[in-house]
């Protein structure tokens, strides 16, 4: 591809509300362009990457077995009403109604398709299992569509779904597609992480998270420097930690006047966080939920949605509050009364504590030696807090270690949820009814994209891991007017664009200094450089955008040379 | 692949609603599903021949320097209201809004977007020429989705664009596209046609369809056998036909109780049906117009509504022939006066005969011995009939002839209407402003498949193009249980199958009749049976499914001779 050709506006500022990394260095480096709040069109650099990706999935999922299909964008909603998941998925659901007002969504997901597809044809044990497979665009209508392809509204995925007669055959497709997706993000040259994941939102036997280690990631991940176990935080329920404090004291009730958070009341009682509780208010679909963590704690919100069986989660309000008869910043379980709209769940670790101060339930008064065994009667109790680096590993006591997270695949075992709600059944050998047993797995393209990009970058842009850059290497000859410099830039173009389209020649008109930044901005994983040095004593010069590595070679051998360099990064997924 | 594995589920009855025979065999050969009313799922074998397509077109367009890339499929409203486009395409366009409340709709076509996202970023002629394409779902809200994937509502389009700076340019990049196209169909195995195509609804100066010959085609083409002319009939201005008969007796009312159709008056008033004026009323938008031409022609509904720059065309309600004082079945220009609702346009034939019938304007009575010229003073005179096989060749006078066709293609001279209206300009080298000249190229995808089976099928099923069959061959082994045929099979099976994945083995179970059916009907270029004469004298089958050629080889030399019939298949695109 010649430059001059290629379709990649740079640009030379960052567009304002771009404020991730990959957003900035896809938008700056002409890669996409966005259309409208969370729609992105793909310029070809970002295309090629894209369906790079997409090929290494379907190679991958060639390998074992699973047959690649397309199902629509548009769903009818009756499918989606049979399981109940057209009123659950809320506002982020694109609806819409075609001429004859019957009602479609733009799919986000594809279980209740592809289980309504399966039913149509597959019937018997001998069928059994089913593996299939799409790549397609979805669609989530975010609140706030943010981080460019890290949250927008329309994104590609690649989605899979397999069909068993038993729990031990889905085991063994979560297998294969689990070592499947670790291949796959390998050879994206990635440097990740399957973690357990949380299964209660959906229902669900067991799932892993596919996490691409970055800062600017959204998800906490905690994985044990000494076993394998890794975890998205939400999956894990910590251990309740006992403080070997003794109490004899009842509880007393003291002013604190103006003290309503958990550090001005620490502060204010010389009291150490840790023997604080703290109160958290939360309204789980229509019920209020008071939730008790020890002060240096937090909620986990998703343990607290799966204990509830709840869809929605959100702070109560100030109503909520009043209407509980709860006094924000003085709350604690001390005379409350729970009820069908209420409930109050405490902490396990809360349940150790003893000599603890929370609050009073009374505007500017606080209980100090509250022993919450004693204290706080006909409590629900519960691991609710999240995981921290106080913590070890729950599975062998050793020293955990926390990362931010970019979640770019999941596998899930479904179960039976979606063919028991749709009536995809087999007969077994003994002609026997069964819902089938159902697995879905999904990547999400575009996000590796960006994820790829949150983790390979520098202050000049971004670095290719070389199977999923656009093209593999930029021929930069240093002055276009200069004809030897020319002709030897075709010539090694020539040589190494023969039978694949992975080369780019820098051919526009101009000054060197803006090619470089282009080409670093761009993340070309190889630069050759022809230029001076080229009249001095024939040497062209190849850089490695990774390592910043330089290679001077004879013209003659700079093909060779070039071929070898990328060779190498292909063998390391580099 | 194994059949045993292959999620190709076939039916053995054809399916109530599918009443073109590609719709038939893609639901009988396993190859899509329906979800919904015009709205299919694509199962492995579908994929497959899609892909190909798909890929056939990417190689081509690559030749070309014609880049990919993706543009959302969700459009803001407001960039088609730019345009007017919003209003005119009425209920055929799936709209929604988002939870803000914002407007969207599913692109049916991505003029509008692709203009907005050149002008963002390319502003000089030295940028010029720009030419991208995009693979994608595209969303029609058709009245009455039918025939399968020919009229469906979500369908895989190639939407190709290009910009340049003047007319000069705009040809060259439509002589490239027309040429690539060629290219494609032929690669495709496709007997099609380009044919001149209207320009008038889009606006624009030269557009051709590309019709692939088949009855169940939707397009009537006509073309000569002497010169290269071939066109959509809607798109043809047929010269006037003069019928050299003279008449100088005046216009006289006759009685002719009851006969309302040019059948019955004609036979009544012992006319011809070429001596008869037929009536034929349009709502063209809000204007009521009387359309007349000769008995046995046709009105060219196309062309009247290019005339009169109509949005919307449909007959005239009976309310509408009320207001306008028009009386079903005796209909005539003769005393009607026109207003700004409504017209009256006579075609030109009509002008040139004498001694006509047509309708009186009263009930039960019609004129005899009309001469237009003389008899229908103040109308509007233009060619609105449609081109039959009467006519002659309008460019060299041959002889025409007519057949179906199915458009798969069509590229089209758009000018500067979306460039003006959204503003994409360019300065030239003098610093001047100029809106940029674009074209568009369209390749229907889905229908390509559609297409290929209506025109390559008998009645045993699909009979596919080498180059955009699901797979290239199927080895039948004549007996599942006999292990020297299953050895045998096997052993060809892994010969064949080493660097593509193009062969399938029917390793499933049973008796090798239904195999034999159901490789017919999924179409199979090539099907090698091993049977009973392995045993007998150790040669295998090798049948040619278009011509039903059967070759015994030995087996030793059975992957040869079936890679050299696959080749010479691929050689002639057949």
């Amino acid at each position: 591809m010649l430059a001059s050709r290629l379709y990649s506006p740079t640009l030379r500022e960052i567009p304002a509300d771009a404020v991730v990394v990959s957003h900035q260095y896809m938008l700056k480096a002409g890669m996409m362009r966005k259309i409208s709040n969370g729609l992105y069109a793909f310029l070809p650099l970002a295309w090629r990457s894209i369906r790079k990706i997409e090929d290494i999935i379907r190679e991958e999922m060639a390998k074992i077995g699973c047959q690649e299909i397309m199902m629509p964008i548009v769903q009818p909603a009756e499918l989606w009403q049979e399981t109940g998941r057209w009123a659950v998925f809320g506002p982020e659901m694109f609806k819409l109604k075609d001429r004859h007002d019957h009602e479609y969504c733009l799919g986000p997901t594809h279980e209740e398709l592809i289980t309504a597809l399966t039913r149509m044809d597959t019937s018997s044990y001998k069928q059994l299992p089913v593996s299939l497979f799409q790549i397609q665009n979805k669609y989530r209508d975010e609140k706030r569509p943010r981080f460019g392809l890290m949250r927008s509204r329309e994104f590609i995925m690649k989605d899979a779904y397999t069909f068993d007669a038993d729990e031990e055959g889905l085991d063994k497709q979560y297998k294969l597609m689990y070592d499947a997706y670790t291949r796959i993000f390998t050879r994206c040259g990635l440097h990740f992480r399957p973690v357990i994941a949380d299964t209660g939102a959906i229902g669900g036997s067991g799932s892993h998270e596919f996490e691409v280690i970055a800062d600017a990631g959204e998800a906490d991940i905690v994985y044990c420097t000494s076993c394998d176990f890794a975890a998205n935080v939400e999956a894990v329920q910590p251990k309740a930690v006992s403080q070997h404090i003794h109490n004899d004291k009842e509880k007393e009730l003291v002013s604190t006047p103006g003290q309503h958070t958990i550090e001005m009341v620490c502060e204010y009682l010389h009291a150490p966080v840790s023997q604080s509780i703290k109160a958290v208010v939360y309204k789980l679909d229509d019920k209020v939920v008071l939730a008790m963590v020890r002060g240096d704690h937090e909620v986990n919100e998703v343990r607290l949605q799966n204990i509830y069986h709840a869809v929605n989660v959100g702070m109560a309000s100030d109503e909520d509050l009043k209407a509980c008869g709860l006094i924000a910043g003085y709350i604690s379980p001390i005379g409350l009364k729970t009820s069908d709209k209420f409930d109050i769940v405490v902490d396990a670790s809360v349940m150790e504590m003893e000599d603890a101060c929370c609050g009073g339930n009374q505007k500017d008064m606080h209980y100090i030696h509250v022993n919450p065994k004693r204290d706080f009667p006909n409590v629900r109790v519960d691991t609710i807090r999240l995981i921290d680096t106080h913590d070890v590993c729950p599975v062998c006591g050793g020293h955990i270690e926390m990362k931010k997270g970019i979640e770019v695949g999941q596998v899930f075992k479904l179960g039976t949820k979606y063919s028991e709600a749709l009536g995809c059944n087999f007969l077994d050998q003994n002609g026997k009814s069964h819902p089938m047993v159902m697995g879905c797995y999904g990547i999400g393209v575009t996000r590796t994209v960006a994820a790829s990009i949150e983790q390979n970058h520098d202050e000049d842009g971004i670095i290719w891991p070389i199977n999923i850059a656009p093209y593999e290497a930029v021929i930069v000859p240093f002055n276009t007017k200069d004809e030897e410099v020319m002709k030897a830039a075709k010539e090694l173009y020539e040589a190494l664009n023969t039978s694949r389209d992975e080369i780019v020649l820098d051919d526009r008109k101009g000054r060197a200094g803006p090619k470089f930044k282009d080409a670093d901005l761009i993340g070309y994983p190889v630069r050759v450089t022809i230029g001076k040095k080229l009249k001095e004593n024939g040497t062209v010069e190849i850089k490695i955008r990774r390592t910043g590595e330089v290679i001077e070679v004879p013209f003659a051998e700079a093909a060779e040379k070039v071929n070898s360099v990328l060779n190498n990064l292909r063998a390391e997924n580099l």
